[in-house]
């Protein structure tokens, strides 16, 4: 069954957006009673749809209430070409990634000036249906632009993918903290991190990590890490 | 230094090809004594470039020979649209894949009648340049498009990515056989592989496997799967 994010909730009616109503009527040509999955606030509900005079979605019962006890991972990388962006943003919600803190390094190409907002919103509306897509039910969150100097953080496992670091291993870091609620990755952009940059993050209490000899393009980094930590918790 | 593979060796001059060349003088703009790192029969040389009435390459000194002690990872894929397939070649090889067999399944959308060699000639450019980006050593084979019943191979460990089976675990598996020389991998197309295939597939000795829960793109799986690869030898 197709799955949307509804806005809102009324009693038992449900709230879509427009991008939602569309694909629900000129996408997938929905009629009126055929059903949807619905989450709303981490609730999944199985929904009937009346469409003939109006657009309700309305709420026929409950299905499950979700708890996740995987770590919460909170991914920092550069703004990137917008194709490649789009790439690191809908994969590493397929992954499963909580919240994407975008910043901008002094290696980052893209100029952003003025355009922050429109960046935000159109990389909000890309997870939002990769989640959609890959049943999720919740929808990473998508932080406003900002540089290293601005981060802020809670407690957490805090790394960052190093090109220059050798000895200390991903792996080695993912399997001493496994049991960790959260953990922050920062990537570097095309040409890496600068070390005044790096060093910066080590101040902050980040920690360098080797992801190993291959040399991966940037938007493959962090879809390599997403994809290792699902593997380490995949028992 | 920039990395090309040769495609031929004489004496102490190597042969590139056009879109090499071409890469060399319009992209890079490379000069008469510029150096690039030549990629031969799994040596790696550092050579000078002769541009003033010619085009030679040639060896100035071995820098390197190699030879893996990683498992061969031969991944089966069905032919995908042309967008998500690039994504799959370039990815798989700069996540170390060896050899790619494209595959015709049941539930295929992409008609290949007739393009069979233009697009197995694509993709082994596609990969090509994917390995001189990444300083791979050497280039992943690309298989002629075969169906399942025409596939061969050898021993190794044989692997299909299930969505029914729950119970053997991607991971569980990999652990188990981390010492072995070469390992098969079949991704199902959109919709999957039909029962039959599937069954088919274990008849021929593939072990159906869980890659967990996570609802992933048709293209993200091959990546999934060799970033778990490279993680269980990250060490």
């Amino acid at each position: 069954m197709q799955r949307y994010f509804a806005s809102c909730k009324n009693d038992n009616i449900f709230i879509l957006d427009d991008k939602d109503k569309h694909h629900i009527l000129n996408v997938m040509r929905m009629k009126s009673n055929d059903h949807i999955e619905v989450v709303y606030d981490g609730v999944l509900y199985d929904c009937c749809l009346y469409l003939d005079n109006n657009f309700i979605v309305k709420c026929v019962s409950e299905i499950d209430s979700f708890s996740s006890n995987m770590m919460s991972i909170i991914l920092i990388v550069p703004v990137l070409k917008e194709q490649k962006m789009d790439i690191v943003l809908q994969k590493a919600t397929e992954l499963g990634v909580d919240r994407i803190i975008p910043i901008i390094t002094e290696r980052c190409v893209v100029k952003v000036d003025g355009k922050e907002k429109n960046k935000v919103d159109r990389w909000s509306r890309i997870v939002k249906e990769a989640s959609e897509q890959s049943k999720r039910i919740n929808v990473p969150v998508i932080d406003n632009i900002c540089k290293i100097d601005d981060l802020k953080f809670d407690d957490g496992v805090k790394l960052v993918c190093s090109t220059v670091e050798k000895q200390k291993k991903f792996k080695n870091i993912m399997q001493m903290h496994k049991n960790c609620d959260k953990m922050y990755i920062v990537v570097g952009p095309e040409g890496g991190l600068s070390s005044a940059e790096e060093c910066k993050l080590n101040d902050l209490g980040f920690v360098s990590v080797s992801l190993g000899d291959r040399i991966l393009r940037v938007e493959t980094v962090p879809l390599f890490i997403l994809s290792c930590i699902n593997y380490e918790f995949l028992e």
